[in-house]
């Protein structure tokens, strides 16, 4: 992946390569008006949302020691983290790739003694060293998302998905879809069944591709029974009633119908949501546990969040959900831009104050400024004072001036 | 510095030392609740204020390549830079100690077509190597700014003084300050009158000092004005006084005449504002071209932010004010939290919408949540359902609870 690549070359350049001042790392961007306010704005939301819920807000670091942050749900993600020696104690410290790790080390730590349900919601920056193929947004990621500490039951992974629906339809995100899976289902059924360990990473493949042929050979006795499992993903009341006639082993059968109870509570919080189940997806999970859950944009191929159930680091049940709000705001319309008044040199203070409280903003003139255009050139007379306030005004995208007291919108 | 010396030691440790699960990194910390909303409702109403004004939110990003952040106004920036290699194009990148270097690369590349004046706003966090020694708040440093690119005056300085006094009153701050200092003007001084190379050095660390014996005798010709220019310091409008009898050669006298400039330029946008003048303050400026401007709240020693004039990578002039919201949210109230609601199993699902719209933070009961405290122990009774609720929402800092349509408050 080149810098080209993520778009983050700027337009203007201003020196020969082979480097540009302009250039930046791949996966690393400048967001500029109104994508960067958009952007916050729709974190703002997020975070409301999720305050309504009674997830109390908190802000970890973004650096750690590696033994914190790559301990317990950290350690899958040792490989994806920059790393970086504190001078002061010699450890080796790292630049957060996920938040999630972070809120688990909290809940095991300083927050060990708060009551439970511990109820938490973050939002910030992650970075990570290359970024994961499907995911073209880049190596800075930010991240919005809530975190349910204690409880272990389809209610808590319920309130998780119902409250990230509310939040993404507060935000006027169209055509959301919450598809719901089951990680450690396929390994656990592998095992219970007795697939030889030699079969399992060809078989686990076969399944990850959804190539019924390939399962129907590598199979064996259980071929049947994944073949109807491949068969069965699709509308979570659908997938349910088809899981429930395939025969299956007891601790298997126990994963499943807690997924099962899941739908049921998703479905009494939130009657209409778009909700899918694929019983033998594991793919890209890592540190979870239980029921795991991917938000997509109906017609995306980016996912907008995703989250699950996993583990504290003292193996406490835990369920959260992140969104990615850097994907998020591509689907949304930009934040509306204050209306703009130039402010005329000797404009009343007072009226401009009650302009900006009013919700406009006010570009105030600046004295010794050349003003660039009319101004310019040959034997055209300068334009008077007014006139050259109006195309001053132009020139910053205002609608309207401000001259005295007088607020004029420009034709 | 050790970890204990920035309060990052969590309350609960659940390990031995040598090493604490909880421990942090000096001088990064885990903001919880109201702390860390009231540091993102603090960001976020400074940047309310500063789009009131016209400047436009933009974000770049955490890491850069060490070619384009340490260049030009960020040169100054290195000994404070953690760095990494990118594994892409195998060139250093750096983590950025500072958000204005990136402004100033921005105006100079991406947006170097911009109408000027370029007014632009930003928050975040950055990361330095090791605190300055009289910044306690620790290496993860969090910053939100303006930064005015184009026009060269003192009206420039004047509005970036007069919107950062805006912000703060409206962030509820008491009692700022702002203290304006010119740090080219000694060592513009010191070589106009021709104080000898070898003295300088001594002499600098005299006034920095504020040290007006050894001002005096290493001073020689100039030793009168130096001493005259120490006791100028102070409200502004006194001190512009003071330094108007105080004979200086040209440039030096050009460089206080644009002082007073901006003194004047002030004290027309904010006639009330609290302006304190230190002419021979030159320390701690690190890339900065002319007025800079500290601010502080009276009676502390914290720097709330800081900000003067300098040039952008192309040289173009530029000023800018970035505030500490980790600083300032000390000084403010706490964010008030929502009310809290317990939603009793089988809690209205409408009402709670509805109480949430009125700004309540709903708490959902999560089925199979063993109940703590007097469900517990011996041969008490248990407790009934709607006791039972009461208790649990007590136990959840709730003040109200929800039992069907019926919102109680509790006693």
């Amino acid at each position: 992946m080149t810098g080209a690549a993520c778009g983050a070359i700027a337009r203007t350049m201003t020196d020969d390569p082979p480097f540009s001042p302009a250039l930046l790392p791949a996966g690393f961007v400048d967001l500029l008006t109104p994508d960067a306010r958009t952007e916050a704005e729709g974190v703002d939301a997020l975070m409301g949302v999720f305050a309504s819920h009674g997830y109390d807000r908190v802000r970890p670091p973004l650096m750690e020691f590696e033994e914190t942050l790559l301990a317990g749900s950290g350690s899958s993600l040792t490989e994806q983290s920059f790393r970086v020696m504190d001078p002061d104690t010699r450890r080796m410290m790292v630049l957060r790739p996920d938040i999630t790790p972070q809120i688990a080390r909290m809940a095991a730590t300083r927050l060990g003694g708060a009551a439970r349900p511990l109820r938490l919601s973050y939002s910030g920056s992650c970075v990570v060293v290359m970024p994961a193929a499907a995911e073209e947004s880049g190596r800075q990621i930010m991240q919005a998302g809530i975190e349910l500490i204690g409880p272990d039951t389809p209610h808590a992974d319920a309130e998780v998905v119902s409250v990230a629906a509310e939040a993404l339809d507060h935000l006027g995100v169209p055509g959301v879809s919450f598809d719901l899976t089951m990680p450690p289902f396929v390994p656990a059924l592998l095992e219970e069944a007795g697939v030889p360990p030699t079969v399992r990473p060809a078989l686990m493949r076969a399944l990850d591709r959804k190539d019924a042929a390939a399962v129907a050979e590598l199979g064996g006795m259980l071929a049947e029974t994944l073949i109807a499992l491949l068969r069965a993903a699709g509308p979570a009341e659908q997938a349910v009633a088809l899981l429930a006639r395939i025969n299956l082993p007891p601790r298997s059968r126990a994963i499943i119908q807690r997924l099962a109870d899941t739908v049921e509570a998703v479905r009494a919080l939130n009657p209409t949501l778009r909700l899918t189940v694929d019983p033998v997806e594991f793919r890209g999970w890592k540190y979870h546990t239980g029921v795991c859950v991917t938000v997509f944009a109906v017609g995306r191929s980016e996912e907008l969040g995703r989250g699950g159930r996993y583990l504290c680091n003292d193996n406490e049940p835990a369920c959260g959900l992140t969104f990615r709000p850097d994907v998020l705001f591509r689907m949304i319309p930009p934040a509306a831009a204050r209306p703009r008044v130039y402010l005329a040199p000797g404009a009343d203070r007072h009226v401009a104050a009650s302009l900006r409280k009013q919700g406009y903003a006010t570009l105030a003139a600046l004295g010794g400024l050349a003003v660039t255009g009319s101004a310019q050139g040959g034997g055209a007379a300068a334009p008077t004072g007014p006139e050259r306030d109006r195309a001053e005004a132009r020139r910053l995208g205002c609608s309207h001036i401000l001259s005295g007291a007088t607020c004029t919108e420009l034709e």
